[in-house]
Parts: C-alpha cells; structure tokens; sequence
C-alpha cells in the first residue's frame, strides 16, 4: 500500500520533532516536508533518519494529502487556510481553532470523544495539553449528569518544562529550575482556561472552572488532580471511567493515582478517582496522566489521522 | 553567657539532622546528646563539628534544659513524659502531642500565632510541615472571617522527598522517583488532616478541608496551592497577610507566587495570594512555600525554643 | 511462524524488566515463564500485558528454548545449569561466565565482535554495561595496533543509578542523590575490571587499565571517557570505528561527543574520538554511550538471541 | 570598626551574584556597587536585603577599596585599570590575568599556595574553578617531586550548570539537560588548560596535562578525578594531602572519595586518593570536589579579600 504523504509545518519545535518521529517510525504516513523558518536547511536526525527543514513559504503543500501545522498560536491560522485551499486535510496544533476561540465549525480533537466527527472532517482542531489531561478526566461525570449543578470543579494541573517549548528563556535554564517546582498562569489567566470552559460548555455542563498551573522540574509529563462536587456517592469509585471507556486502547484506568513514569513516552492517557472522606458536600478527587508531547499533542494528532484517514487507530502509535 | 544545654532524641533522620546541625551553630544552644538507637557509638560530622551519637536509653536527659524530640510518632510520648520528668522542657516534632490527637492543652507551636502560650509552655507540640504552609496561608483569612462559612477549601501540596524520612524504601530510589510526580495518601487519608482539621475547629473555622498530597522529584520544599471561597471580593489581595504577618520576620509575603528555590535551606514561610477570575463565589488561590526540613519542622522548632527560652526570635536560624 | 518460547530467572530487577519488555514486543519470541523468588504470585503490567511472577524452582525450565538469567552473580551458574540440563540455550547477564572468571569456553557476547561464535553456542555471556561501553570503544584500536605497547589507558565512566540495582539502600534514595556526583569502587576495585582486562588479554593487548566509575543523579545511561597513548597520529580521526563498524545498526559513529540521552530506551552505542593536542606522546580521547539497561544489558542480550536463532539481528529492538 | 566599602563589577552572573551575597553578610565588608549593564536600575533581593544594579560606567570606583570584578573574560582586564586608577584593589575573577595569559606579574590567588604574595598585592587573578580543583589536588605531588618527569596526567572533570553562566541557550534548558551526561569543549581545547599548564610551569613540574570537561545535570560543583603516575608507592596515601594543609580551614582530607554535596555552598575543597592497583608504573587517583561558584569563584575571591586586607582568613565565609 502506498504511504499518505504528510507534511509538518513548525518541526522544530518539541511537538515538532516528536510528531516528525512518529510519522518517520508510522508504517501508513510518509514525511513530505517539514517547515521550520529558524532552521531551514539545516539537517537533523530524527530517530533512525535525517530531516532537512525547509521554510513554510517553501512547503510543498499540494504534493501532502495531509498537513500538520505545530506553528505558534496565532501564525497557524494563515497556513491552515494556506494547506487546506492546496487541498490537504489539516490537524492543527496550535490553539488557534480550538473552543473558545470562535471557531465553532471545526471538530474539536479529544479523539475518543468525537471520532465521527473526527472522521469526516477535513480541518481538526487539536487539544491542548492541560484540556486532554482535564476533559478526559471530566467527560464521564458530565454525560453521567455526577457534577452538582453550579458547582467549582478545582484543576491541579503540573506540567514538565517541554511543556513551555524550546526558546531559549533564563527562567527555564536548568540552573534555575533544578530542585524547583512554582505555580504560574495564576488566577484562571492561562490560555488553556477558554478551551476547557468553551468544551464544557458544549457539552451542556454546567460548573465553574479553577485551574492552577505549576512547573515541574523534568522534561516530559501533565499530572492533573481535579476536585469535583458530586450529586451522590458512588458504589464504585471508578465506575464512570470504566464505563465510557471500557475498550479504549489509549486510555487506562487504574485503582492507584497515576504518575508520569506510567505515561512518558506513550499515547496514554491513565486515569484514577478516589472519594474524599470527612466533606459534606460527597466530592471526587479526579487524577489523570498523560505524556504533555504525546497524548498531549503529537500522539492524539497521530491518532486523530488515523481515524480521519480510516487507518486502524493505534498504527504507528507507542502504547 | 553559658550556653543552654540541649539534647536531641532521634537525630539521624533528616529533621534530627537539620536540628543538630542549626543547634551546632546556634549561639546560645549547645548539644548535650544526641540519640539514635541504630547508629549507636557511630560518629557523624555535622556543620564542622562531629557528633556520637547514643542509645536513647543511654541519654543524659537529666543534664539538658530543652529536649527535641524527632522520634517516630507513636514512640516520641513515652520519651516525651521521661524528659518532662527529669526536668527538661520539650519540644515534641512528632505528631503524638499535636492538635485531633486528643492532647489539649499542649500548646500547638506555629510560633507566628501562639507566641504567649509557647512562651510560658513546658511542652510544645512543633507543627507537622504541610500543616504549617496551609495553616499560616489559612489564618488570616479565618480571624478576618472571610471563608464562607461551610465551604470546602481545596489544599493541593506537593514535597520534596526528605519528607517522607531516610528509611530504604524501594518507591523512593532515585532510579524510580527521577523525572516522576505523583499523588500519595489519597482521599482525606493524611495523617496531617487531623492536625488541620483539630486546628480549624479550635479556630472556630467552619470549613470542609481536602487535602491532596503530592510527591516531588526533589530533596526539599513544599509548595502549597489553596483555593478558598471568600465571603467578598478584595481590593487589595494581599492585604490579609501583609497585616497580619506585619513584622514577622520568617515569613514574606510577594505579589509573585513563591517557588521551592525561594525558601530552601531558609526558616521561611513565602505567602501570596491571587483572586480567581471568572467564578460564581468569589475565589482565592493562596500559595506558600516552606522549606519542610526548616519552618516545616527543625527551624521551627528552634525558632519555638528561643521564644521558650527568652532568645531573640531569629537567633542561629538562616532567614 | 511459531514464536521461540522463551524464560527469565531474575525478571524483578532493572534488567529482568526490561528484558520482559522487550520480549513482549517482541515479534518472534513469547515469555513462557519469568521468576522472581521475592516476588512470587504476583502479577505486574509490562508494557501493554501483565506478568505473573513464579519462584525459580517452578520454571518450566524444559519447555522454554532459550532462557536469559538475570540471576544475581553467583546464583546465577547453578540455574545456567539446569537450564541447559532442561535443553534449553541461555544467555547469562550475570558476571557468573564472563572473561576473568574462569570459564573459556563460553563466548563474550559482544555482539559486534564475536557474531558466529554467538551464532553456535549454546551458552553466552553477556557483558557487563561498563565493559560493553569500554570494549566497543577500545576493540577497533587494539585490532589496528594502535595502543602503546605497555601503555596506561586511563577509564573514567558514569553510570545512571539503574546500574546499582533495585535493591533499596539509603545512599541510593533521591534526597541522598539528586544533586550529588560521587565515585565509588576506586582503586581498580571494580568487579568489571577483571572483565575487560580478560577480554583485551583474549585480544592480545598489552596495556595496564585504569579504571573509575562515577554515579550520576540520572536513571539511566553510562557515559565513558577514555584516554588512550596510540603509536601515531591519524589523518582521519574516527576512522578506526567507522571502518570497524561500518555496517553496523546499533553503533553510531558521531563527530561530536555523544551523551547519554542520544542512547537511551535505544539498543545503540554511540562513539566519538577527538586527539589530544599538546602532549608529548600522541593521545586520544575516546567517548561511547550506551544506555546501562538496553546495549549493556537487557538490549545486547535479545541481539545475541537474535543472532543465536537465525532471525534478524535488529527484530523487536528500538534503535 | 568601620566596614571596608567594596564594589562588584559584572553582578548579575551567578558569580556576580553569590559574590554580592556573601559580601551582604560579611561582617567587615559593605557594598558601595553592583554593576550590571543589562539589568541597570533593576532592584533584586539578594539574601534579605535588596540591590540595585547601576551600568559598569556609572560605578562610583573611587568610593570602594576593594573591587571584584566578574565581568565577562575580554572584558574585565580595561575595568581592572580603571578601578586600580581610581585606588582601589582588584580581585579579578575572569581569565584576562590569569597564568598562561601573559600576565606574569600578577599573584595568582589559590589562596593556600600564595598568601603572603596575595597579601601584599594591589591586583590579585582569581583562579577559575577547573584550575582551583585541579591545581589544589597537583599541588603536593609537585612539591614533594612525586610525579614522574614528563608523564601524563590524565583529569576529568564534571561540572554542575552554574559554570555555564546564566545566558539564556537552548542547550542549557532543563527540558535539554535533565537526565543527561556529556563531554565538552574535547580534545584539550577549554580556556581553562592554559591556565593549568601555565601554573604547573610556575611551579616547575614537567608533566604533559590531559584534561576533559564534562556537564552534569545538577546547578553546582565540580568533582574532578586525576589519574598521576607517580615516581614511587606511598606508605600512606593521604600523607601528601594531610601534611601540605595541616591546618587549613578550607580543605578537608578525606578517606572517602568526596562528593558534590559535600562542599555545594560551602567554601571548602575536598581532597582524597587512593593507589590503583595492577598497573606497571605506579599510580594515584586523586579526587577533588568544590562548589564552582564558592571555592571555585566567589568564596575563594573573599578569602583571597581576607587575606588582602589583614582580616581572619575565614571571616564571613560559610565552610
């Protein structure tokens, strides 16, 4: 069978790079280009093979049937409209298209939760990071109707630094963040905060979103603790996830909170609950990990176009 | 002036360490004995100074005016009532004496805001670390009245390894603990929940208390993230804290959330405060940093013996 | 094709894991039984399958092909035995067989160096991940008689912790070593250093190691630094291990110094050479990493199976 | 008595700043400056009181009768004429007046090895933190005439990031460096050789210098390792050591190899050997650790200032 021919727009960046590598090691997407201004004509080795970036003016975009842009927000909107009129189906990476944005036509890309959506679209807004990790954990109390109507939901959210990219910034230099760990964004300021409350939203949930950011000192990994109000205690904790996700290949449940060893470098996302004793309000403690470059951002694009392109869903994908 | 004799039982973990070595430099505090019932006869260089250390058996309790105990909860009361009754005053880092133990009228030391009462104690209950950063991130808010009443405040704290003690245990290798993070004690199972909670309540707080706790691929530190309904928005965020910890020289109130870095190897505790944007109930995230080997336990400890004893209040401790 | 059913004595360890973890990938041999006498009965998840523990004495010995011992040393010869009693070949990742200690007979499974003899034995040692480091590196400058005769070649190399084993001792805890550099076995007192001085012995070279090991605050990965006297200069600097190993899939000949996250998680061993300037008799600086648990253990072991049963040397590896 | 005024020229570098530190709590010195061109007019809290950065232009040298410079190597050598033009006394602590540099008149400030030349000097070339572990451990086999005439001697050193500055590269991000190991600056190419070689002409030795640099994932120290062959065994091996600094506060002689966390924030260097067994010429592994910015920079910049200007030699120093 001949390859899908995809190209990468933005691949030097840590999403970048990873997205190249799977697609290098993905036995049904052959690598047509990869765009990287900063770097073009230089040559990289990306797992067993070499990659020359090109300059996105460059990209031959109507040579790819299939376009991953991981530019920055707000420089991914031009190229997407660029890729799709060059008649490509596009995943995008950035945030430009994702809820919350005013882009209410595309297919939002948590892929177990939309996959016919997914299927039949031709531009597919890729989730962000933090949302995967919160929505994923959040989906089955919401369809349940289990979140007190009008109630605070409280996101922990901690994130390695490959999280905050690869631009060159004191704050991220080893020697400053070694033997740290710091809360940022603070104040419900981050930009992932639209995402999740616009998803929310359009599934008809009704709570209150407070979500806190901190910097963990490691390269790779999103560790959400989420607190929930419940309408009623549970006979059995993980019941919810059981259910909606029973037969998902990326996704874990497991009796233990998860940590980020139990994910790095996997399309996972593992999912724990545990009831909180002593409150009066019955409330869930929600614990969910995921790699923040895989799950988060390469992987789930992968696995998005597997499903866009009719491919069996976890080709080419570590679990 | 001579020296006030002291005395150290269980000093080779890491909080009776840091206590040895804060006491060696301590202008007004000299290290009568040191015990450890499983190096017994072992000598340990401290600071520039070596220690022997003894069998608590073999301790010289009756020729030292303050004993520290570090032992293990549950064998620090048997230790405790021996010292008392060979003369000594005590100051008890275990959690037998503390608050929701059932030990009443033993002054809880957050030295902050119980001065007179340590002051005039024979025995003091030293705070347990994560109760420290969230009972002197809660205060201000509980004498100014502003929780809702019956709220639920979320605490998530996350520490470094030292706090979980220098026993060989598998999980905490550094081949298992690198570049992971992960939730422990999950569910309102802490042992410090107690202590919190007993805390509130003799506040006359009326509070529902969830309490997460979290492990950190680093040595020490504790950062901890609070959300907390308030009664009414604030015009100055930060107010409760500047006026109520005016003066105080341990502990630092910043309009940027504090980190690990900014209070490691200090007898600190680094407070700020943000109001969440876009919820229904006025919210507050509240953070502080402690360095749990320090204001969380060995440096408040001492900082509670120079109250007992008269001492300026920063004396031989690193601010 | 029927897959070659396989056994692991020793499979709770560092390397026993990642040996099952490979094996379960792997597309042509399947886990017939994996013991672990401390850990018997009880049923871990490796990659995307659980494994059930079973006590040496109840290994179905006789009804695996090949057998891997990563038994510790000394206990491991009695099991080789059996095994090979039972009818099965084995390959040993103990130091049990290994050159220095006495057993000529069976083949030094470094892969690259000793194929046909690997091919037909039914015994392998496999070597240990220091000398694997040391002895690919050196291997082309002994056969090219290019060391000094007599000359001192001086080893300095660094190991992630995952090399000192799963066994919980306190100097391995994270609060003892992160951010912490030591060296340890000094003096040529290393257990592997009979390894390589029997194994250049076997090659015919004369020349006196000096051999220091260091542990890194990192899980994984052994970087090492070799000063070698040579009988002159080359025009082409890397010449002797791109001609020695051209062809070669797990060995990357690279201009720059290698380091240890080039290797990791990958069956590769990365060698670099730089000449010294100013000093009077003509040196090199020779570096290679490899990953501890992969090329030094776990990864070489399933190349030598590979080899031993006529399958592609590259299957179910990750380079 | 009145505190000596002193002024830091280049403040903001991790060695400006542990310098501007250690000066706050001096109890004999007080900052008149601080200089910092890219941060000009910015305050920041060093320990517990806060500095304000002025351009290097705007510096009142007149008023100091000390001044360290750390500026940038290159640049520090015009501030140094200007500050001594103005009467003060010079501590230099970039490479510009080092040996090797051709600057010949100028003490070299290993504090230990010269103090009566530092004690009379107007301008004193601080050494590098490479040279001061190297050259302190070389020190008593050279006076003692006990490494053979024209041998090698071989030195790998590994250094902790804050020798790499505080220039933001993408190299240095954490999310590049954790869990990593590499060589740098290979083949006898680092500024600091020049430095070694020189200062061991000074000293007459004739010995050929083999020195590799490595960086370590952690913020601070050095931990060097020396391979010397030696003209003869030692009956004890530690005597060079403990008879050559008999009484020196600031470096300890240890029967373990040291470690980082023996010496980080501390002023100190930390000394053992041990004889290699099994080699024809008879040689000694010495180790020495330090923490870079303290006996490698800094600490030793303000004992060197002690000495200059009669004060104890261990005032104001943490050891």
């Amino acid at each position: 069978m001949n390859k899908i021919p995809v190209g990468v727009l933005g691949a030097s960046g840590y999403v970048g790079r990873e997205l190249c590598t799977i697609i290098q090691a993905h036995p049904s997407l052959s690598l047509t280009f990869a765009t990287a201004n900063d770097q073009r004509g230089q040559s990289v080795r990306i797992g067993s093979k070499a990659i020359t970036f090109v300059a996105a003016e460059d990209a031959a975009l109507d040579r790819a049937e299939l376009v991953f842009s991981a530019l920055p927000h707000g420089a991914s909107k031009e190229w997407i409209a660029r890729a799709a009129g060059a008649g490509a189906r596009v995943i995008d990476l950035s945030a430009d298209l994702r809820p919350g944005n005013g882009c209410d036509g595309v297919p939002y890309g948590l892929t177990e939760l939309a996959r016919q959506r997914i299927a039949d679209a031709s531009v597919v807004a890729n989730p962000g990071c933090y949302p995967t990790s919160v929505l994923l954990a959040l989906a089955p109390l919401v369809s349940l109707g289990l979140i007190v109507p009008g109630a605070t939901v409280t996101v922990n959210s901690a994130s390695g630094v490959t999280g905050a990219g690869n631009s060159p910034k004191r704050e991220l230099l080893i020697a400053e963040v070694s033997e740290d760990f710091r809360a940022y964004s603070v104040g419900n300021t981050h930009r992932h905060l639209n995402e999740m409350r616009g998803t929310l939203r359009d599934w008809g949930a009704d709570a209150d979103l407070i979500f806190t950011t901190h910097l963990l000192p490691v390269a790779r990994g999103i560790l959400t603790t989420i607190a929930v109000p419940v309408t009623r205690s549970l006979d059995s904790v993980l019941a919810p996830w059981t259910e909606a996700y029973a037969g998902e290949p990326f996704i874990e449940i497991t009796t233990h909170p998860p940590t980020l060893r139990d994910v790095v470098h996997r399309n996972a996302a593992r999912i724990s609950a545990a009831a909180v004793d002593g409150t009066r309000v019955p409330t869930l403690l929600v614990f969910c990990a995921i790699d923040n470059l895989m799950k988060g951002a390469a992987g789930q694009a992968v696995q998005n176009a597997n499903v866009m392109f009719g491919l069996p869903e976890t080709l080419g994908l570590p679990s």
